[in-house]
């Protein structure tokens, strides 16, 4: 439980409520800044804004997965006030307040370093990348579905990568009947990719396995569809990049070919927010436990 | 091969193109009626009108999957011009000449029955159904992604039915991750759903099995998903029945109580028509084939 535990939750999108959900749940004290339109009433949860509450009692502040932007200020769907954080902000909490967001920019890590407080990107961690596959991939069927004239059963489809979302994506595309190779470059991806029943290839020798593609799926954040690798392609190639930004597609070169390719947005919080929002919600709650159990440790 | 072989196609969509291309690899003397607008050209393919085709060598006449209208019109997305087809023009044909169709209404049946020709309703064949029912699942899975906030993986999905599509339901359900219970009336079927690892079900206490359901989907052409049903579903709960109109479910009663219900439209030809197109395609030169051997033992 987090009795006891005071936890600002700054703005947000639909993800943010099965946070709050989750944290009420754990009996935590929670502030909610940014949420003056949210009709939905949380017990235990109390409306105010950034500067109403009392930063100096505050455990934990959860931002939304965007974080705040190069201002400083945080978005939220429940309001149309603006919500600004700043590193005086920050410095006014206890030493071992932490902030958690889903990804940072550098003035967000600027102001948690001026202030001396802890940053937690959590989608830099492996378990929340790994859940989030799930809905990745869900998405990536959707647009595939949307895309092409064909169906996903017995279409040549190639995965780029046998990361955290390469591997879910690859699995899901088999189970649905595709044809599903997998390029990689470790050995050990290489061993896997042929475990589990599909076409391995290496990524080197990208150019010479897309001449009978349907659809090329890339996962990984470098440019390795090239110009080259787009050329080969039959025209009625389907590309879908779900790389971080800029993706690791020649976007240019595609669209001058007439090949289809599009750079995949946040799919967790389109396809299934709640279920985004209960992934991170989860995360968090462990998180927080770890860190109060610590701070018993420290100061039993 | 279907060498010297008179076919008519009339009329159509997408699909139509595949079954062109089909006949027309297969070496089919092709007269192409309602295509004016069409650009692509086929070899051995010849446009002309329903007035300019020599009715009398016409081997077989391929309608569109509608078939007519209840006037006998024919539709077609290639041409502006009204495509007629009478009893008439059927009687004109020889007597082996044979009309090919997806599904059919009264008058089709009746002007085929006035000329004496055969009237092939191709959706009717189990083939067809089974082949279809792979674009019918993958528009399935795009409906639930778009019509629910939590990803297919591990919600709680009941499929009513193990029939040629039901079974094709359960199956990719089950391999994206989801909590798969099917609900069938047969011993066998009861005894395949255990055999498959899915959750077995009684369609006689459907009532009390959706109480924790997150997608119902029906496939049996009965009026099962009742207002007793639907009143037991969790207010969340998305229905997509995909048995053929008016389907098998109280939509008036479901639209009062708030639940998201959606009759499915033809899913084969929106979201896969290249494959729906093949796999008329492949259906059908099989059948004419046969037809052409037939004749020949016949007529030797």
């Amino acid at each position: 439980m987090l009795t006891n535990q005071h936890i600002a939750v700054i703005g947000g999108d639909a993800r943010q409520l099965e946070i709050i959900r989750k944290l009420t749940e754990m009996n935590a004290d929670l502030s909610l800044i940014g949420f003056d339109q949210l009709d939905h009433g949380f017990t235990g949860a109390t409306k105010c804004s950034v500067n109403e509450v009392d930063l100096t009692k505050l455990d934990a502040i959860v931002l939304p997965v965007a974080g705040t932007n190069m201002e400083g200020e945080v978005d939220s769907i429940f309001s149309n006030e603006k919500v600004i954080l700043t590193a005086e902000h920050l410095s006014k909490t206890p030493s071992h307040c932490t902030v958690y967001s889903g990804i940072s920019n550098s003035h967000l890590q600027e102001m948690a370093k001026k202030a001396s407080r802890k940053l937690v990107k959590l989608f830099e961690r492996d378990d929340i990348a790994i859940y989030n596959s799930i809905p990745t991939v869900e998405g990536t069927i959707m647009m595939v579905i949307q895309h092409t004239d064909i169906t996903i059963h017995q279409s040549n489809i190639a995965v780029l990568g046998l990361g955290r979302v390469g591997m879910s994506v690859a699995r899901s595309f088999d189970a649905l009947g595709a044809n599903v190779s997998v390029g990689a470059r470790k050995p050990e991806h290489i061993a896997r990719i042929t475990e589990m029943g599909l076409k391995p290839f290496h990524l080197s020798s990208l150019a010479t396995e897309v001449a009978n593609l349907d659809v090329c799926i890339n996962t990984v954040p470098a440019q390795i569809v090239t110009s080259e690798v787009i050329s080969k392609m039959p025209s009625h190639t389907l590309i879908i990049d779900l790389a971080s930004k800029p993706g690791g597609t020649d976007f240019r070169f595609a669209e001058k070919r007439g090949i289809k390719a599009l750079l995949a947005p946040g799919l967790p919080g389109i396809v299934a927010p709640k279920t985004a929002g209960k992934i991170i919600a989860g995360v968090l709650t462990q998180l927080l436990i770890e860190q109060l159990k610590e701070g018993e440790e420290k100061n039993p």
